[in-house]
């Protein structure tokens, strides 16, 4: 399989998270978004739809979405499992991850910076106030669901990673970008904290990949 | 089962497609975003998250994102499927419907109007413009990924609805509510016609709605 990955993106995050988690190896390239090398000849020969994080079969198939591609490879690598056995529980997983997929991130993708910067003109503190405002929203949602919830357990559902996690986290790692302090949310505080400590999360932090820039380059936890 | 549903809201007409493909019956409860009852004392008992759509279980098992509420109709139901047998297929549609829900949508949603309006000043025109934007850019996507793909059929994937299409026809509905002409994304287009001939499809209509204002309402098709 070959992963299109860029490091800055959360939903490539998930991508490496799952991919971790599953102990799947693949051959990584890497498409820096801010050079526009997803509209590069290259890129679109392989994936015509120029899109992050995609998934290439060694069949040429190409998956599209990252949580399509999580749903995917949790079909074809049943072991780890990224959702929990009972369907109830597979639908509160979901429900979670698609507070951050379906209502936080979109809010946060280069595309709508762009809009907001050319369209319509906001400057550095209103881009900030635009994007602090989506992901305090979104926290908030998710400490609603978490919070004194039996479900709740180490992790967002139970003691093991979920979908949850992989989408919670990328959505935490952001809020640290933005030197917001985690603790207003303390569960999902708690949980970062505690997903952040595996190494299958830890490696596919944004600043710890193959192609971070120097400068926003930190040391692995631990 | 108990349905809480508000016409207008494009996560809630998924739902009532779902509902309706699968046969199942529910007690559908509606919930006035208009007058914010979402936040009345009476649904946050029954729904603490104050989200809609919701569907709460007999035993009072609340389910929460539309996508996450019909993969768990799916699991529970499988008759008349909403995505395929296989796996590439069912990543393609989950692929497909996460255009609209994680990219499309969510730029639509009335809090992000509602920021939009109070916080940046984006008066009709502006407004208008934005969702013109985003709604362009999603139904390009979409009809990248499905003119002269060998798995598109009458529908997105195939001769039988899926979640793909369940998700398409909400996007495709507003472009119509935007006067947007869908003829410069024929196989959108193509397939919005095929899916809203089907009663499934029609009798979801935000504007066939027991609760759609009189002003609103327009005969079903057929």
């Amino acid at each position: 399989m070959k992963f299109f990955s860029f490091w800055r993106s959360q939903a490539s995050f998930r991508v490496r998270i799952a991919l971790n988690l599953k102990n799947l190896p693949t051959e990584v390239i890497f498409v820096d978004l801010d050079a526009d090398a997803q509209h590069a000849d290259e890129f679109r020969r392989i994936n015509p739809q120029m899109a992050l994080p995609a998934l290439v079969e060694d069949d040429g198939t190409v998956l599209f979405q990252s949580l399509a591609i999580i749903e995917y490879l949790e079909e074809k690598y049943p072991d780890s499992p990224l959702l929990p056995a009972d369907i109830k529980g597979r639908a509160r997983v979901r429900g979670l991850a698609l507070i951050v997929a379906c209502e936080g991130h979109p809010l946060l993708v280069p595309r709508v910076r762009r809009y907001l910067d050319r369209e319509l003109n906001l400057r550095d503190e209103q881009q900030t106030a635009w994007r602090r405002h989506w992901v305090i929203e979104t926290l908030t949602a998710l400490e609603g669901h978490l919070a004194d919830n039996k479900d709740t357990g180490r992790f967002c559902h139970g003691d093991a990673p979920t979908l949850a996690d992989i989408c919670m986290v990328g959505h935490a790692a952001v809020a640290g970008m933005l030197e917001m302090d985690l603790k207003r949310w303390p569960t999902v505080k708690r949980i970062y904290e505690t997903a952040m400590a595996l190494p299958a999360f830890a490696s596919a932090h944004p600043l710890v990949q193959p192609d971070t820039p120097e400068a926003m380059r930190v040391r692995p936890p631990g």
